[in-house]
């Protein structure tokens, strides 16, 4: 497949310097593009790269000084040189997709009589759309989803391989010392736009849904408890876990492999980096972090004993100042 | 579906103040209660809602404050609420199920001839049981399940969808700077009443059997390495990790991301907070966390930086009380 | 099936001290161990078994005192004996297999008709293999595995139940406060005696491909992300996760729940401890941790709590040791 940059710039914008009739095949990175490929660079860190790319035309901000800009004997020019990137990655896909006619839905899928699936939703190999369901069109679920009774999934959603929307929420009522299983009682509802990485899964409530709002971004293996509450346009990168009943504000993220406890507000434009805990509602937008520093294992070892006598260590810092303030007063 | 509140005061017990006619059709919590459904309280917190809700009939305990009671319509009381409530899930659950009747056994799951499942277990969508394996009466295995070659599952058990029982455990011998793998040569023995969250994985034992008892129940995207035993009415929490040949006792809970080492001893009784790590055994039942407090991310930096130089810090500490004491001989 | 002493140290070597017509029908633990098993010895500290055992053989090193193995009715003596098990058990796994004769290809699996997949390799229920991919020869892909377009998989490779390759990479460009798709433009590529564990997710890359080298091992639930790159021969624990970019050295491990960030380098022959977090390159072999000591949890509140005014003890140290040294020069 090959567009020339003509092509490019006439669908996607951009001001282009060099040859239209150029024909690009790929897109690459700078470092392994060949005289075929379309490159992009958006990361001022990377422009040392300009000087030796082999890329046939380059994408990038107007910001570039333009004595690295006239190395290249193309480029587009364009104020956000990452959305166009991501956009050229839609327009490469798209025209790959449209030279294969594949039914929507394969011949393995489950998909039950009382689900409701819209007729433009791809529905992949050995998903399972169970009863009372609901699938919004455009959506694609790929391979073995599973989509559990009464859930409902809006428009132009990817859910990746092996994803669960709809299991139980994870309650018991504890009696004599044994778990007494808690039916769960409500659904999931997924906006539009949502992706959901591999292996991921979204909690049925248990009494009222867990809900997912619009524009929802969902990295692989990512765990959401029942009654969470995610605000439009947040995203969770992989190996996070929302405990239940946690309600995430608008436009956060959340790092991989960080955990939220249950029954939390992080209000909109929070951001909690990658592995830290949180374990109390966080009312203001910012970063937030907390990561045990890594380090070699025998200093580890030390300052991890010693963490373990922070306070009392406080003590002694508090009596050393006492003796001293009241040996010493100014 | 409906019911009085006659009926399910006949069927769980408890005592009605109210209009034992009245029917309710949903259960609810008490924000978002209308005047057909049930709601509850178990939670002392949550009382000033019992003046604002617009239930039927909210189940509470006799120890809420008469005049709070008595500004309900209804009102069923009960010592646990919570348990009652538990209880009700489940009367609604099986109440709904018995209007429909489906097929016990999913065509498209896979069993294989030499596998023994009870006639009253119910397998879902694309389940695979290998031969060998074993299912027990009640059992509900949903869509995606794998249940290994020579696996027994009890009675009453719930795997959610994507469940893994019965992967190789994660085997092998170092040999001149590569891999030799170990086959797995032991099973998994689930026992009665196990429930398990979806896409969680529990894995077989390298000689002997990977083993978790009765009424055990793991939430999603949970790990058991090879010949973990978990004893009996234990709960671990979603994105938790139980290194191989772990111990974990009777009656412990495991929070969400928590990871308890290999080789380990817990007792009875034994609580780990949520994403804490476990790298001893404990031998005195009680609550144990060990997790690096969220802080805004400047603050974060500074304190981790530090922490960095801890053990130095208490020799400074020491070495200031040292001088001190000589100095100042009392 | 059962096996003499002689059978055995015919194939795989060592020195037997016993009969070898005795035959043995189980690889037992010491513990556990019948007088119709076979057991093995490889770490000193269970030395003390040994005088216990009821196995009908014991492999052990040269090493152990010779009174404590002249207690055995029968031994064979191997430099690495849990080398020797692991050479056993796959002995004792392949006579298993050899009584079988299974179809390689099982009839509920779905292979595109342009993926190119080796005679010789062996999919099993439900997998997914998508069109381009590529499977090896001898390699396994057991129950629910997903190969997604153009993947690519060596020869004599293991994935287990539920495995994901080549799920699109987490990677949006943000725009207007909401998240635009890059999408994943490579494939994934992994090399030959590659294991992967239950529900493990490798994506594919954006532009380039992810790569996992020969022989590496992979746990239960680890996310690898997109344009990964992982040496030979390394190691990853169960509910470990890679981030995007990252490039994991020759001969590494990652403990179990570990996390290493997106864009760092990690050395040849880097360790990391379970549950600790990478957060900048790694350029020295050696291992390398960073937990937060667990502890009961009165003692962890207390100094979890210091912990966050880390920095201001420092500083009220520096000011004793300051006013300390003014008052007192020496």
């Amino acid at each position: 497949m090959s567009l020339t940059l003509a092509d490019i710039v006439a669908a996607l914008g951009g001001e282009l310097y060099g040859p239209g009739h150029h024909p690009v095949s790929r897109l690459a990175t700078l470092q392994s593009a060949t005289s075929d490929d379309l490159s992009f660079l958006s990361n001022a860190r990377y422009q040392s790269q300009l000087s030796q790319t082999r890329a046939a035309c380059v994408v990038l901000s107007p910001s570039v000084p333009l004595e690295l800009r006239q190395t290249l004997s193309a480029r587009i020019e364009t104020p956000d040189p990452y959305l166009y990137f991501a956009r050229l990655t839609q327009m490469w896909r798209a025209r790959e997709q449209s030279l294969r006619a594949e039914a929507l839905r394969h011949p393995t899928a489950f998909v039950h009589p009382e689900a409701v699936v819209d007729a433009s939703a791809r529905i992949g190999p050995f998903c399972v759309i169970e009863r009372g369901a609901q699938v919004g069109p455009q959506t694609w679920l790929k391979s073995h989803v599973t989509v559990g009774e009464n859930c409902r999934i809006g428009a132009r959603c990817i859910l990746h391989a092996g994803v669960s929307i709809g299991a139980d929420g994870f309650g018991f009522a504890p009696h004599q010392g044994q778990w007494v299983k808690i039916e769960q009682l409500g659904a999931v509802r997924l906006g539009n736009d949502v992706e959901i990485g591999a292996n991921s899964c979204v909690d049925r409530g248990a009494l009222d849904d867990t809900v997912i709002e619009d524009g929802v971004k969902i990295d692989n293996l990512v765990q959401v408890g029942h009654n969470v509450h995610i605000g439009a346009h947040s995203a969770l990168a992989g190996c996070a876990g929302v405990a239940g009943s946690a309600h995430i504000g608008r436009g956060c993220t959340v790092g991989g492999g960080a955990v939220v406890l249950g029954h939390l507000n992080l209000a909109d434009g929070v951001h909690i980096s990658a592995a830290s805990v949180v374990m109390c509602s966080i009312h203001q937008p910012g970063q937030y972090s907390g990561v045990f520093p890594i380090d070699d294992n025998a200093s580890w070892e030390k300052n991890a004993a010693t963490l373990r006598q922070l306070h009392r260590l406080r003590e002694r810092i508090k009596a050393l100042e006492h003796t001293h303030t009241s040996k010493n007063p100014s």
